[in-house]
């Protein structure tokens, strides 16, 4: 097992959410050698076994998806470190963690994971979540690594404002300036989506479409800033039925234009919101590609731009925080930015 | 069972939607006699019988609902006609019924009717919806009989504009008009409310309220004016969570919240629109009770003032239509406005 193979490794890093885990292990340069997808979600761990083994037993959920996850490469190389972003880190998750109050310089994050001691076995490092207190509260948990990641690689260096898009279940925009995040609005998107869908009278004159209707998209997205728009989204959502009752959109294209309505009135606030600040930011998005075109497409529809696209923010952003936090050293990794990224391991 | 009682009915009116079916037995004046609110709506009517008596498997969800409604009331008086309005007349109810174009004369839709005939039985009169073309299309079943109850009763000799609010599951807004209706809008407030607290992380840390906390409704309501709520109602719902993770709201407050923020964006919107439009219309609205006092608080909030409330505007509605299809004599009802009302029965 614990062979001296050439694809050694420095870190395992996990995206531990509410619907799946994702598990990295990354070399000493922060590339990634090996990466798995298991659908142990926080809230939809295995079950322990009620009876059999003794060892199974006394495992948590948390540890036996752990265990899927990761058991091997620890067991391969018992001295790896371990960290983890993401609502494993909330109430309800392993261990809480802290929120960090925004405004925040990022490299700080790595300075202050919550670890969890194991009987005999590697700690888990947990990464803080972010809290903003000024206006309406709003928080995050992964999405802060996320945009650690991507000003890390990307745009750290710029002195000016740019804005990073994480369209998802519950969409993030976060304002970030020489690595410091200074606001975020949260917009609840991709679930209100499916909860329309999967539990309104929307949903009943759906139908399954063979592939993506982006012209019905496209539709969508553009009501929101028509005068037919200004009732809001609680008003023009109806028109997903009602359209279908006068036979003017399949209800094959019914899905489709309802995210476009949803993204449309999303991101048609964000451009206004932005307007009233003033200078437009420089865009980055970063998440899945087919949800990031369809937030590109809109974006420019509201006058946006084309925003640029950032690839594997989270791993990057988990390997640059161990970084921080002394848990690997940063020798091979890219040249930091901050101070706070020079530590060595102990 | 045919008795001369005193209680001598004129009209069986029906209001059958998706959850639930209310029936009135009206007199010759337009007067309740009895009422009965029965739960076979037309997404959940009662199973007919696979076996056993022979008239039971033959009969259908809706005959059965239909018997229990007021089979008894028309095997004591076989004459008397039947009128019902909603969703029994969409296209998944007992016979699908026209949709008119707005603008329209509300005495025509009583010209209208469609004709359930069943086999040696009462037939079953059913009220058209309504249907926009014009922007966005938009439709109703349902709540053209309670504009024309309240329009008839109270609201149909006014020479201005009168804005009848009918706060549900779907809100409608109707603008009305000498007895015309010009102009609906939708908004889909109570049923997002549902599919909000039962299928998305925000009911998960809500906890049973002992009574409304209309301290938290009020709250609410306000931030959909404030500058938070400038990111719309798919950001503002999300400090729902964010406000109990803070602290800052209780569990058992935060349905309210949620309700306040709901109905704010809803009457927000409409708020600016009328502004957009001109003069402010007189407001009449329609609906639960307690339902109506939050849509006032909110009417209030944004500049609409105190509206009026309309009461048992579905019978009336159902009641006047009767009389403009002939189904009753208009003999002792209130005097008709309209010339169509003043038909006789054959």
């Amino acid at each position: 097992m614990t062979s001296g193979s050439p694809a050694r490794a420095a870190l395992i890093a996990l995206d531990w959410g509410t619907s799946s885990l994702r598990a990295y292990r990354l070399d000493g340069a922060g590339r990634t050698l090996d990466t798995r997808h298991l659908p142990w979600g926080i809230m939809r761990l295995p079950q322990p076994l009620q009876d059999g083994a003794a060892t199974a037993s006394t495992q948590s959920g948390f540890e036996l998806a752990f265990e899927q996850a990761c058991g091997d490469w620890l067991r391969a190389e018992p001295a790896l470190p371990v960290i983890a972003c993401g609502m494993v880190g909330s109430a309800q998750g392993w261990q809480e963690a802290a929120y960090l109050d925004v405004p925040v310089d990022l490299p700080r994050i790595g300075t202050l994971l919550t670890r969890i001691d194991r009987a005999d076995a590697t700690p888990v490092h947990i990464v803080p979540g972010l809290i903003q207190r000024h206006g309406l509260p709003n928080v995050m948990r992964g999405e802060e690594t996320q945009v650690f990641g991507v000003l890390f690689d990307q745009a750290g260096s710029g002195a000016d404002d740019v804005l990073i898009g994480l369209p998802g279940t519950h969409s993030k925009w976060v304002t970030a300036r020489r690595g410091r995040a200074t606001h975020f609005d949260t917009f609840m998107t991709g679930e209100v989506y499916a909860a329309l869908r999967g539990h309104t009278i929307l949903g009943r004159t759906m139908t399954e479409a063979p592939a993506p209707d982006m012209a019905a998209f496209e539709r969508g997205v553009k009501v929101a800033g028509a005068p037919a728009g200004r009732a809001g989204v609680l008003s023009t959502i109806f028109s997903t039925r009602a359209l279908g009752l006068t036979g003017e959109l399949a209800g094959a294209s019914q899905a489709d234009y309802l995210s476009g309505l949803l993204i449309g009135h999303e991101v048609a606030a964000l451009a206004e919101m932005l307007r009233q600040q003033g200078d437009l930011p420089r865009i980055v998005l970063c998440g899945d590609d087919a949800l990031c075109q369809r937030y590109i497409l809109a974006l420019r529809h509201y006058g946006l731009g084309t925003p640029e696209q950032a690839r594997n923010a989270t791993e990057r952003g988990l390997w640059h925080l161990a970084v921080c936090a002394g848990l690997v050293p940063a020798a091979q990794a890219a040249p930091p930015t901050s101070p706070a990224s020079n530590k060595e391991t102990p």
